[in-house]
């Protein structure tokens, strides 16, 4: 049986330890609820498990705790450039959505580019707060410094998964997206990789151009990658949205792969969008939900297995895990132990 | 051998048609110029045959051609909302573009929010005027009165194949990118059947849930519907990106399938951001070029088919054409043949 832990004692238990690495005291409590937040809509391989990497980051100081760092250059009341300066990312894209939101408020929108943050964690645990507030949150992300995608019709590496999350308000149907422009993400074929499993499907493509679901692949020299969204027959189109991911994430930032940089971290889009300074919210909400009751009475394509909305099954979970407390993966609870491992405080429980 | 056509003979020709339709010159004209400019760019399903179908819907009073009727609401400096009340698309879209344009250059970003245009023809269309400007376009469309892809797992379509649109500066790699969250578009579905030819591959899938490469079978009652991009395996991602779609250009604009419009229309979201107002221009066009060298020069996997970057072929066969002339496939030629036979003006020559 899995055991189950309380959202508030995993809370308080990595924001100690974030502190003790001398992080700011709100970074760390934010940090660590970004990353709680992961798990508690289920996506485990973006959640608590990351806090010992930032961790061992943090102890190699090339990640930063110290919320002083964040340089702001507002350009006006809309948009602004954030360096970070590897300060942890989940702070950073926080502050940026907050000013987003502000902005968009006013003006209908507000956007964020933001250069050497350090890793931003699950990007769907930032949409629930924003779209509760009737606003539309969107985050692109690429990291720079790591490359385990090909272009289409290649087959050395250039790019990462490069993910788009959107948060839709709704009124029983709001939707979480967060969906890679790979097939697959590096966490998951890590994480298949550990198992000692195949993957699913044949989503790895082979320095000498054959398909493999051996995680192992990619990681020999030279690697295999993973392929584009839309794979051999359809791969240019998430081939053109990496592109344009990489294009709003690092071109906008100034900062990028022609800067060779190195270590874990992230160039960051932030962007919020107020559906009252447009067709008024109202109007908003009723299409959501019509949207989403027409996609729910699709007749399946397995009797089995009805329509399911981005985000909906993670919504769920997080009411559940909140009430029952939150059950880790095994993986999850041995990355954990090790930060708490090399933790000094006294009474880490876990 | 292929009748090659000289651009300024089709602009004129077509600006002609629309004008005798009592379509205000200006927006005949700029009508005229985006879909020629998709021929220039090689995609023959969304360039100059759309005019018949456009002056047809002229014609029957449902398309409209007064500039006056667009209602435009401008909400601050940085948005706005667009009621086109079905003025042809292409002005309607050129005129949000450089309301964002401008904006862009003193905020960093413009928005505009589009209900009720009619169509837009080819997004690709729009992108190169605004990346010579060193910015960056964006461009959503959904038709809420179409219904052709079915949501992921479902077999009874709910929306469109839903474009997404970026145009992206570089100094001698700038890129186009346009292209549907599902895998093919209404348009290669209808063109096959018109050819009487089977799709490539098996991307539609039949009320039964079994696949299919018949395009006869999307014409039946119920239809076969086209997969979201991602396909069987991986189509929960298009699908998703499909609804991110939906919900900036329909349900933003207050106007989508909850109020079960008829007849040929777009829901549309314009976006430009200005590069200069955040890293830089010069930052970013050398992060264009150096990622794009970095795609180019990624071992292909078959030696005869080197990596292409998106929008590329297409602005090296627009230098060739406005040389050489324009060759129309047949069902372009046919198309506007119907059209010059329902007019009565004189002197005309195709």
């Amino acid at each position: 049986m899995t055991t189950r832990y309380q959202y508030n004692h995993l809370l308080d238990l990595l924001t100690r330890l974030f502190v003790e690495r001398e992080v700011s005291q709100e970074v760390a409590r934010v940090t660590a609820e970004v990353l709680v937040e992961g798990d508690l809509l289920g996506h485990h391989t973006h959640g608590v498990k990351l806090a010992n990497g930032y961790l061992l980051d943090l102890e190699a100081n090339h990640a930063k705790g110290d919320h002083g760092i964040l340089e702001l250059t507002q350009r006006g009341p809309v948009s602004s450039l954030v360096d970070a300066h590897y300060l942890l990312g989940p702070y950073v894209v926080q502050q940026a959505l907050a000013k987003c939101s502000q902005a968009a408020q006013e003006f209908g929108i507000g956007v964020s580019s933001i250069k050497r943050s350090h890793h931003i964690a699950c990007l769907a645990a930032y949409l629930p707060k924003i779209v509760e507030q009737g606003l539309v949150p969107i985050i692109m992300s690429s990291d720079p410094a790591v490359a385990s995608v090909a272009p289409y019709g290649g087959t050395e590496s250039v790019y990462t998964p490069n993910p788009i999350a959107v948060g839709i308000p709704g009124r029983t149907h709001p939707m979480l997206i967060d969906v890679s422009m790979s097939v697959i993400t590096n966490g998951s074929v890590a994480k298949a990789r550990q198992e000692g499993k195949s993957l699913l499907h044949h989503v790895l493509l082979t320095p000498e151009g054959t398909l493999s679901n051996n995680p192992e692949d990619a990681f020999t020299t030279p690697p295999a990658t993973i392929l584009p969204l839309g794979e051999m027959a359809f791969g240019h189109k998430g081939f053109a949205l990496a592109l344009m991911v990489e294009a709003l994430t690092s071109a906008l930032s100034g900062f990028g792969r022609k800067d060779s940089p190195t270590g874990w971290g992230a160039s960051v889009m932030t962007m919020v969008i107020d559906p009252a300074q447009f067709g008024g919210i109202e109007a908003f909400l009723d299409e959501t939900d019509y949207l989403a009751e027409q996609c729910l009475s699709s007749s399946p394509v397995n009797e089995n297995a009805p329509v399911r909305l981005p985000g909906q099954a993670g919504l769920r979970k997080k009411v559940q895990y909140l009430e029952e407390g939150l059950p880790l993966p095994d993986d999850v609870v041995a990355a954990l132990r090790q930060a708490v491992g090399r933790s000094a405080l006294d009474n880490l429980v876990l």
